[in-house]
């Protein structure tokens, strides 16, 4: 157990100058001039702004070639082309584990506490990539929560074997079964909903599923998921990413509608390129809407770095959220709304919170969103766990 | 004239490592082993990724409040809201000249060494801010090239007066006549556009105008440009920025062919948040497309920084460019395509180009993009002008 570690000057969410007291991995109490106790740490925030830790809730650590040499890409412009290039890529050797390892301490370094990562399982590599992060899960627990989707990135129908993989991928501790494009790429809505939604009430886990599936398409998958969860009372454990459909067709409201009475979330990555959910419509329609990177520096992109505030400026953007007061919903995004649908609990800056703490030279939210200062401290479970960025220890 | 200065050991573009000798303003030789002549400096590029000068072909240095306190935008949802919110925040003084320069001195900071830059003209400031962009631009001779657009942001015809002051701050010294929504703001498409061009035609001078408006009024718009494009053989002239239609209507592929025969290019700012012009359906058609950041932090967007990478990633990543091939595209906009649009002569990284250069940590075009790597070494007109991000003198 740490010290107790006390914050002084500092300002959460860029409100009045605050001090923090911090132990047994919780905030103690919040207010100004308060007392170290015997044998507590402390720290001069300087007046910096102060904003909770950062969530991530939707990457592939699996995949990333961060810090490896440059990847060029001249991969073919269908999902199927980035599917297939990308378990071409791996025949040569690619260490899943070390690469994971490697971008989950860069995400740490920049204030991230919490991620959803998936983890491919296929019959070529089989639950190795889910083991390596269920492993790294437990090398980190204490500092940096990850939850584990074993996710049939190959498909699972159509790739006869996956399904049991995925349940052995389970057994073998991750946290979350994921679902992939029922159609699109399973060619049998009915029968990959079935599967998953199934898979998720045996073994009692929640549901994350990527719905990249256009306009109608999409929407249909939307209404067997909404049918499933609520038959299944899953309510509050199944999340949709992407939900591209959303930002397409006319009836997205009552879609929004749909999924805010089913209690299903939406995580967004936001891409520039093509409509996505609107996280003012979800929003308004009471439901939950929250945002993930995506792959980074992968064989499908180049883009993206392991900073939440990036990924935020991005959802400002997309969203057109130009006032301080929308900005701050992108922040949310990555921080609260994320930790409330992915089930992260004690996420925030109350007292009883987990002590997640980043502090950046910004004078309010909207310029930590829009500028993605550099970390001067990160704190995790209480500790100081990064300095200008860099990790300690 | 500043002595003469060998670059050893940089990777222009990516490729194999060689020297460049600057003289005179302007690159004098390339290649591996170059001589150092009597008297000139020398620097080390350590191998490092070489990057033509920065364009920044789209933006308004006399709005920003850069390097100001933060400034909380509560401004409403209307382009009108965005307009007179800035008109009225100006009244309480505001430093146009100043700013301007502030963020000038950013750009070069960050490589830019080239910038098309509209100066609000208006019947309340009437020509101040395109005049202290005129004086800017004289001061930043030799230095940091400025172009400088008489832009009639609150109307032209729907606010008399505005013309005659157009014209005044041509005869002060502006090299650009600027448009504006010749329907949706001035209610005269007609009426508008032979106004500019009327002035345009009267001066001599080139013409940038920006269109915002939607669909088939913005499309309508573009076909009265090209019409007095090609009647007063002002091809290769006239600049459309934004164009928005093109990203939206089901003819824009005529369009595109129409805008590329008459010899008019288009800007993009790119944003996520609409669909744009498609920067490869503008190459195929034969015509010219680049970018620029619009405003940079002002009372219209908090968002965007004077960072031309940064704006190359958002065009790639709006484009969906993925390859490292279609990424390079990405910096064209801001480097060569920028500035043969907007007649910026001498760009380019061959033997009696203008020796403006930048040096970045990459190991490839596509990866100074996506991840905007610090400027190392900042070279503009053959002298060094800032190391590190940082100016020199």
């Amino acid at each position: 157990m740490a010290a107790p570690l006390l914050l002084r000057n500092c300002r959460p969410l860029g409100g009045a100058a605050t001090d923090i007291l911090m132990a047994a991995t919780r905030i103690a109490a919040i207010g100004p001039g308060l007392e170290a106790p015997p044998g507590a740490g402390e720290e001069d925030a300087a007046g910096l702004l102060l904003l909770p830790g950062l969530v991530e809730g939707h990457t592939h650590l699996d995949k990333t070639l961060w810090g490896m040499g440059w990847w060029r890409s001249e991969v073919g412009p269908l999902l199927i082309d980035r599917i297939e290039g990308e378990r071409a890529s791996r025949r040569g050797g690619f260490d899943a584990a070390g690469q994971s390892a490697r971008l989950a301490r860069d995400f740490l370094a920049r204030g991230t506490t919490r991620i959803r990562s998936f983890a491919d399982v296929d019959t070529e590599i089989g639950t190795a990539h889910a083991d390596a992060l269920v492993a790294l899960r437990e090398t980190l627990r204490g500092t940096l929560d990850i939850q584990v989707v074993a996710f049939p990135q190959s498909g699972l129908l159509v790739r006869p074997g996956t399904l049991a993989l995925l349940e052995q991928a389970l057994r073998n501790g991750a946290d979350i079964v994921g679902g992939l494009d029922p159609s699109g790429i399973d060619r049998d809505p009915k029968g990959h909903l079935d599967a998953v939604f199934g898979l998720s009430e045996k073994h009692g886990k929640p549901l994350d599923i990527h719905l990249h599936e256009p306009g109608e398409l999409g929407a249909f998958a939307l209404e067997l998921t909404v049918e499933r969860t609520k038959a299944l009372g899953m309510q509050g454990r199944v999340v949709v990413s992407h939900g591209f459909c959303l930002g397409e067709v006319a009836r997205a409201p009552a879609l929004y509608a749909a999924l805010a009475e089913a209690g299903i979330a939406v995580a967004t990555t936001a891409p520039p390129s093509r409509p996505v959910p609107s996280v003012r419509a979800m929003r308004a329609a009471g439901g939950r809407i929250f945002g993930g990177n995506d792959g980074i520096r992968d064989t499908w992109t180049p883009y993206n770095t392991p900073d939440m505030l990036q990924r935020a400026m991005l959802i400002g953007l997309k969203n057109e959220f130009r006032r301080d007061d929308e900005i701050a919903w992108a922040l949310d995004c990555v921080t609260g709304w994320a930790a409330a649908a992915c089930g992260f609990s004690g996420h925030g800056l109350a007292v009883g919170d987990r002590a997640d703490l980043v502090l950046v030279a910004a004078e309010t939210v909207a310029e930590a969103v829009v500028a993605q200062p550099p970390r001067r401290l990160v704190v995790s479970h209480g500790r100081v766990v990064a300095r200008d960025g860099a990790l300690l220890g």
